[in-house]
């Protein structure tokens, strides 16, 4: 009987694990450069948690993995990290405040899978809760803006908004507050639907033909005219400035910009959110905002809360079409071939040698004649093979040959130093 | 409204998260030093592939998480990382032998959570598929011998049984061979139920009290006495005999002894069992051996493989009381503190330096006091702290404190080394 992954999922072999790796452990860095520290939560929720309306709203709520364990406890796999951040600071008192966590996990969706959409995909998230200030916001930016540099990226860029400017300034066109939201979530699509799939979709939730145009109109609006030159807390324009500015002292001036346009779809944000994508693209790679209500809606005290979530599966969709992987299918750095079955020992014990200097190695263990280990080798895209013979032994005198370029070099087992130069 | 954790499922705050961290890094950096490359799979699997015979055995199916998607297709989440590399395996045909793979992950079980027992638990495996020979088993061990010793631990040991062996000598004690398993899965509990707990099973399932008595008289045969002394293949002793003295030779002599009362309580092993416990406690750590149906059941071509599973929690666990961890709160190493807000710039162009530098450090976005300032960092645990103020400004001298000796140091901006060297 033969078995797949269930639909909407993969399994990573060690060539593509080995890039993912790659890419996770360089954010990480990051994250940590940046003072995030780590935070982990079970795969599954309580399903009232992820069904709370404040959290990813309805549509999300339709892709949720539920089921029940076996004392009937309604569960569901977690849609997203930011939920359960919410739960974890509203349970835990005691966390001293900025809390800056990071989490890079799996998270699960019921989606239709497609090119680059995935039932089980992975994301990045930093966020940092209890601070209003912008520069909270800016943080977490920027530690994203480093991250792609340090993945290779030079052309990635943001786009920032202010859902309370933007509220402002609908309302200014006489757009009821209950009727927002449902604007928020129409122009959210713009990329995909076209200005023409906004304006019906907004026509068929009753907006008029002429509020639609005056919507339109109003997105297009550049926020750098209109910028003020001094600090003012009007509409959440100032709020917008500032970020900007400390994202410029950052160093990523070049990386930032406003765009009165971009709403992101989710119900919980309260003010400034952003979007990165990288080149020419407008679909983005990593997306948030700034959210004031979440983690009181979870039972906790009022507190502000900013952070953004790095589609992991999509940068390194892009890093493989960018070429932006070191070219390594395997950890292992040396196989090390004995001639004859009786060299075993030797190979053992110098395995055991560089395994204590911290170079990886496997030695052959299926007695395989030296054709089929050199094949093996090379089949796996090991870099380096040490071979073991007669004449080795008796003169402790080894050769370590670059199965890419052919060249020898002699090694001896006495001066660990000279295999390492070769093979660092 | 408040929400906690599902029953049997953990947070990981950043203190206990960055423990776990050390743990799995150190397991990962072992794992591939000995040749191992990573594989991830989905969290869940088809139900017909968790529910297979072969894979857990009737009581694991029991302790599944069961659930449909909307298609209602089955599924179930994983409960070991073993079935679904057997099925990696088995549907990969291009994977060159022998395949050396690592996978760290959580993995659920739907068991009475109690101390030190989990719903969602993680595993760190390691498997060598596709090599029939005793330094296939040997190299398993020996690998998971490493991540003991660099974790910390000198007094791991490792029990080792042959199943082909214990066969023959059921065989040869008149116990049928559709009757074997059965005494496998008795005797597998006798350090929880005990010699009268397994004998009032083994009578339970039909054994004469006198095959009984030769059962529990048989499982105490000291097998250094009988072990060959020349090699020789009856009954699996000399396999016994040859993984021994390689795992001797990888240099864990001291830490490895055979047991005939080890039996394993899954179904597939079909040859060596082995187990490693700490200290004086005989309840395992480790636990694997060698299956050689596995793949062929889920479709693939009859194949030997061998390895085995850490219990990652249950070690952290050791590690906790015993103190092996080293004593950090945080992976930020310098909180940098502005006694006004107007020199927040200095304290980002500083943080950038020094993150420049690969130092994590954070900067205080609050605006607070410095007296808060200093007892947000205290109580983080964040090792130093700089502290920018006017005379620091305009001299272009800053002094570096080690928030636990209370002692300052004095650095220049100009010369990053300074730091480097004192909080590295």
């Amino acid at each position: 009987m033969k078995f797949q992954t269930p639909r909407g999922t993969r399994d990573f072999l060690p060539q593509e694990m080995i890039k993912r790796q790659y890419v996770m452990d360089k954010i990480r860095r990051v994250f940590e450069k940046w003072g995030f520290d780590p935070l982990d939560t079970p795969a599954f929720e309580d399903w009232a948690l992820l069904a709370a309306k404040s959290g990813g709203g309805e549509e999300i709520k339709k892709e949720i993995y539920y089921f029940k364990d076996k004392s009937d406890r309604e569960l569901g796999l977690r849609f997203d990290l930011t939920v359960p951040l919410a739960r974890v600071f509203a349970s835990n008192s005691g966390l001293s405040k900025p809390f800056r966590r990071y989490q890079i996990g799996p998270v699960w969706r019921y989606d239709r899978p497609g090119s680059g959409r995935w039932r089980e995909f992975y994301q990045a998230d930093i966020d940092i809760i209890g601070c209003k200030n912008a520069l909270a916001d800016a943080e977490v930016i920027a530690t994203v803006c480093n991250c792609m540099k340090d993945l290779g990226f030079d052309d990635f860029n943001v786009r920032i908004n202010n859902r309370k400017l933007i509220e402002a300034m609908l309302s200014k066109i006489g757009i009821k507050e209950g009727k927002i939201l449902d604007v928020f979530r129409s122009v959210d699509k713009i990329e995909k639907i076209g200005s023409t799939g906004v304006k019906d979709e907004l026509i068929g939730k009753g907006f008029s033909s002429s509020q639609v145009d005056d919507i339109l109109e109003l997105i297009k609006t550049d926020l750098d005219e209109i910028m003020p030159k001094e600090k003012e807390s009007d509409d959440g324009l100032s709020e917008l400035k500032d970020i900007i500015d400390f994202v410029a002292e950052f160093g990523y001036k070049e990386n930032i910009k406003p765009d009165l346009s971009l709403m992101r779809g989710l119900d919980y944000y309260t003010g400034p959110v952003f979007e990165m994508a990288i080149g020419d693209s407008r679909s983005s790679v990593v997306g948030g905002g700034r959210y004031e209500n979440l983690i009181e809606v979870f039972g906790g005290k009022p507190t502000p809360a900013t952070g953004w979530s790095i589609g992991v599966d999509r940068i390194i969709e892009i890093m493989e079409e960018r070429k932006l992987f070191p070219e390594i299918t395997t950890k292992t750095k040396i196989f090390i071939a004995p001639l004859k079955p009786e060299f075993r020992n030797q190979a053992i014990r110098m395995a055991k040698n560089l395994r204590d200097q911290s170079v990886s190695c496997e030695i052959d263990i299926m007695g395989r004649s030296i054709q089929k280990q050199l094949s093996y080798a090379n089949s796996k895209g090991i870099p380096f093979v040490v071979i073991i013979g007669d004449n080795e032994i008796k003169e402790k005198k080894f050769r370590i040959k670059d199965m890419k370029t052919g060249k020898e070099f002699p090694v001896s087992m006495d001066n660990m130093h000279d295999i390492l130069d070769i093979v660092k």
